[in-house]
């Protein structure tokens, strides 16, 4: 039954239940697991490590690296069986996120691109095992991934053994979809070959010495669902503003007609912008991106995208049960990439890409806060965010101007937090309406976000603000007494509000 | 006479006076000129639109990009003569530093990697003219750029009109450093094909059509001199700490015994700090940095330097006597290269870069603010640090841990301007010591920043900032209500300390 997902006869014997490869964990040990914005992750055996963890006398802590987030209660269960050490780079579970925001578990939040380049530079210690979740393994022993490839092909070339989960709900027709590439190791590296969105440069599997693969373990288990939610009148708004800014863009000769790919970051307010464009004027859009959510299929069933390369396939229930049953009708339009190759700068500044990423909060002056409410507790993470923000043609950030009904201004003086600066931000964008950024100086760009982005339960505040520290002079105006007064009032009243 | 400067006979009727030359400029043109760090800046051009802004009875007020710092008191004179509607990306002088803080100009403050990307896509709006330095001009109109290429050969291609200052001061001996190369337009770009440092892809000129060309100007001037600080103790000792750093990388397997190449930022403490390693046990070093300072020079003299890209040389008076006189003695192992390609983001992350950049200050959790003093008042810019930090291997930022004996510290709680995040900096140093922050969650990093880099003076102060701000939780420990409370001390008081 199985002769067609392990076509590698000689590995049949590796077989064996999720509790007996879990064995091969030892306590202080470095993991690295497939998984993507919940696509695609290993879903067996890291619940064998957290019962162990849970049930055995001696401590069971691992390091875990994944390729961003996880499903399946995963971080959560690893973190109640307190089986979680370290945590990189990315992971968005509120169980989780609690235990790093009391120093629990050290999470490292790093770009998403590099996690992979410090391993094999050897700056991440050693990976002692890497759990994969395939769909197949090839006749002479390559592992083909699911709904993501992540960081999984590197973990699995650079860990002494290998797990492989082969999950037979994930269909064999995903065979085919992936670009497997690694860049050499340095000195002596070549150019990333990929010029344009639909390029190949890779292999279709993960190919490494059949002999690392220590455990095979068979699962049943579909991805969890995405958890975004519908675009509302607000994300309407915010992709009515950007579409209008591109046609703008267009007609003053900055961009083609033709727009060059665009990148949207994981969740609710990226996937309605993309969805937006459906009803734009423009036609045979492509995506470079990471995770592929609903909107890269609305965009393929509504005729304007022409091709779209991402790291994972993260969709709402109803849409993975009709991709995956008809995947036939997308897959020459689609790629699955290692996410170094997804985020990589090289290819975002080669293709200058349309960045269109999620922001907590942006200050007056176009800094960013995508990862720490209120500067100190860690939402997520950074993601790829800043992977494709610095390399850009055009890096935007989105966010509605208030949250919890106006007690909160997602523009505010100064961010406590600063994941892209001022130097990074192009365009800032909320349902109020867009300023753009470029070319203008900091006193330029305050004006303008105020007016432009800003609720106008804030406009006032802001405006003092902005005034009195322009009075006290800087190139970029600021009183330091009274730069968080916003934050430090929600704090003490729950309202940023007087 | 002008014969082998001007070798393209057509042209030589073209030769005009400043002053003449000056009149192509109207009021509210964008004008490019070439300079970077002080070298190859155009010398007489600049000063006769500041005369005619100061004499004529009209506004004459212009946009002003430039590759990075000019010498010859350019700015100054252009401020003052209130010639500079807007500058971009980067300055360095004091009398344009001021009006920039008074609001009076508009600085746009860019990764110097990105200014032409902006003007190629017509998102910096067109540029009227161009004003380069060359040795020469060739048979075929070629521009000979002389000490720095910077953003030359891009303005020159796109600029409607271009001046040619040919500076006799330059050494024909220059013709055959440069490299030019330029991206294609996207899309369509290829990869940049430049895989070592020493590689050669561009052509020895500037090729335009020789009837942009609109005059020519005979100068006669040597560079302004570098106004780096000759090494003392205490950079010595940030030289000694990183030395030491690599050499642990190198035992642990995470670098080669050869290095990748080196960049190092624009001053004095990354200038000492590569004459450090000249006392190193390294060999055969590679330098892909933006600026070649004496130190550049230093090392090739102690024969543990191998080759040096850069995108200007700018040295102190007696180097500078020296190495132009000499250049023959240097010549086949430099190469000076456009800026975009010295700081390529493809190219950085290609190479494996160890970036060296000098910080203002750092705070606990690694955040770097290289531009704003007390968070507001510009200093120079970012430079070039950004397209280096994001992309490289390792980032690191030095810094001497106090300033104005004593009365500031260097490491703080929190950053008020954030050029660096946590996601991009990988190593901080100071005379103290060396904290390694890859692979550290931020409260790791704290501990690690506290007490290797922190002054004596203010390590209590800073772990008591650090306490109080842990007892509230987070990933990223901080009391928004004291996060600046060094800073607005000093502002009081005038020292950061009680």
């Amino acid at each position: 039954m199985l002769d067609d997902r392990i076509r590698c006869a000689a590995l049949r014997g590796k077989i064996t239940s999720a509790a007996d490869a879990a064995q091969l964990v030892r306590n202080g040990m470095r993991v690295g697991t497939s998984g993507f914005t919940r696509a695609g992750d290993a879903k067996a055996v890291p619940l064998e490590i957290a019962r162990r963890a849970r049930e055995e006398s001696e401590p069971l802590r691992i390091t875990l690296m994944t390729g961003a987030s996880l499903g399946n209660d995963t971080d959560r269960i690893l973190t109640e069986a307190r089986a979680l050490e370290r945590r990189l780079p990315f992971q968005v579970d509120a169980t989780l996120r609690r235990a790093i925001n009391r120093g629990e578990v050290m999470f490292v939040d790093q770009h998403l691109s590099e996690t992979v380049e410090l391993l094999r530079d050897n700056r991440l210690g050693a990976l002692d095992l890497a759990i994969i979740e395939a769909v197949a393994i090839t006749e002479t022993g390559g592992i083909v991934p699911t709904t993501s490839v992540g960081n999984s092909a590197t973990f699995a070339a650079l860990a002494q053994k290998v797990i492989v989960e082969i999950n037979l709900a994930q269909p064999l027709a995903l065979e085919g979809l992936h670009d497997i590439w690694s860049p050499a190791a340095r000195p002596g590296r070549a150019p990333l070959p990929l010029m344009r969105v639909e390029d190949r440069v890779g292999t279709p599997c993960i190919q490494i010495a059949p002999e690392k693969i220590a455990a095979i373990v068979i699962t049943n288990q579909p991805d969890s669902s995405s958890t975004v939610l519908p675009a509302d009148a607000d994300t309407a708004l915010i992709a009515g503003h950007l579409v209008e800014f591109f046609q703008h863009e267009v007609s003053r000769g900055r961009l083609p007609k033709q727009l060059p790919p665009l990148q949207a970051g994981i969740g609710t307010i990226a996937n309605a912008v993309l969805s937006g464009f459906a009803a734009s004027p423009f036609e045979a859009l492509t995506l470079y991106s990471e995770v592929l959510q609903d909107s890269t299929f609305d965009l393929f069933d509504a005729g304007k995208l022409a091709f779209a390369s991402g790291a994972s396939v993260t969709l709402s229930a109803k849409r993975q049960e009709q991709v995956l049953n008809d995947i036939a009708r997308y897959r020459d339009r689609l790629v699955l990439r290692p996410q170094e190759v997804s985020n990589h700068p090289e290819v975002i500044r080669r293709l200058g890409l349309i960045a269109i990423n999620t922001a907590l909060e942006a200050d007056i002056y176009g800094n960013v806060n995508s990862t720490h409410v209120g500067g100190t507790h860690m939402m997520n993470g950074i993601g790829g965010s800043g992977d494709f923000a610095r390399n850009a043609s055009y890096a935007v950030f989105a966010t509605k101007s208030i949250a919890k009904d106006g007690r909160i201004s997602s523009i505010v003086p100064m961010v406590p937090h600063c994941d892209h600066n001022e130097h990074d931000v192009d365009v800032i964008v909320t349902e109020r309406g867009l300023a753009n950024l470029t070319g203008l100086a900091p006193r330029e760009r305050a004006l303008t976000v105020i007016e432009h982005c800003a609720h106008p339960l804030y406009r006032d505040i802001l405006r003092d603000y902005y005034r009195d520290a322009a009075a006290l002079g800087g190139h970029t105006p600021h009183r330091l007494d009274a730069a968080f007064a916003l934050h430090t009032r929600f704090a003490q009243t729950g309202s940023m509000l007087p």
